[in-house]
């Protein structure tokens, strides 16, 4: 920031917080909380601190429920409760849901391994899982984290932790994404579409 | 939204609201908030809060003052108030101020004219940039719209608009980009630097 205004500081600052708004955006994202009206503000601010306040985590599997309400996944009687799916974050989740086809329930490990960035095991809910496991009930587990070094990362750690469970383990299917062009795809993807081919 | 969470849909659609935040990260965003605790929340409402109440539109410039406070540029004795830069919005003062190459006063119009979205010359501070010129003072206007068609039709209408001031109305040069190169430029960029090329 250039303009010597404490307030506009401020306000800079505070949006600077938010993750997935550029720097370049800033000061329009600024622009847009100061030509709001203060009632339009108060009503944006009051609708994050209550809708915050009205959810929580499901401490079965770790995704977002209303604090008066029951989990979508746990408490839903037409879901297979022997099948867990594994993601990352909630919006994985949403990714998932969004496909309409998967009806087991997911758990949710809050973030990937990062020695980098200090995400250590504890850090995420692995030890939930790992009860929940035990506590038996469970035929498949579906690994479903990024492809990205941190999501096998945790992926290799979770299929170590849990390797004497005998759980039936199932990762991702690998291979070119819909509408994908042979000629734009990184080598390791068409190699692993190869070595993965599946009959016609 | 496909998650049936009352609170979670409230969540999203008020984040929806700010510009620059791209529909793919509203859940990244809305994680964010559901992660802060309630005091971290808090503050960040009250500061938003804070800092709008405590800023305004100078009355002359139309640029951010603290209420406090006076205007950075109107009010500064080292500012040149015989050049007044038209600038749409607030963001491209701050660019222009970043460079340090302008020492004169600004006039923020707040947009430029757009038909389609229902931008007329009312909803700009075109009126009170007449009457800031017909109060007399001023010798130069620099024309710093965007080089878009809105920017331009905008540049155009205020020309019009104050032709019978015998002003010195300038623009922004045209041409090439520091560091682009010709061969990824478009051609009327092209153009312009070569028919409005200087002595070297």
């Amino acid at each position: 920031m250039d303009i010597k205004l404490p307030s506009l500081q401020a306000l800079v600052r505070t949006i600077q917080q938010v993750p997935a708004i550029s720097p370049r955006h800033i000061h329009k994202v600024a622009h847009f909380f100061l030509t709001m009206n203060t009632l339009e503000r108060e009503q944006f601010c009051q609708t994050i601190m209550t809708s915050c306040k009205n959810l929580e985590e499901c401490v079965t599997c770790c995704s977002w429920k209303e604090v008066s309400g029951t989990c979508l996944f746990c408490d839903d009687p037409k879901r297979d409760k022997t099948i867990i799916c594994i993601v990352e974050t909630w919006h994985d989740l949403c990714s998932i849901e969004r496909t309409n086809s998967f009806n087991g329930v997911y758990h949710v490990l809050g973030g990937s391994l990062n020695p980098l960035e200090g995400i250590s095991p504890e850090d995420l809910t692995l030890m939930t899982l790992k009860q929940r496991v035990l506590a038996g009930g469970c035929k498949e587990l579906i690994l479903a984290m990024n492809q990205t070094p941190e999501g096998e990362a945790t992926t290799a750690f979770i299929a170590h932790m849990l390797k004497e469970c005998s759980l039936n383990m199932t990762c991702l299917a690998r291979g070119l994404p819909v509408g994908g062009s042979l000629e734009f795809m990184d080598k390791l993807t068409v190699h692993k579409a190869l070595t993965e081919r599946r009959a016609f």
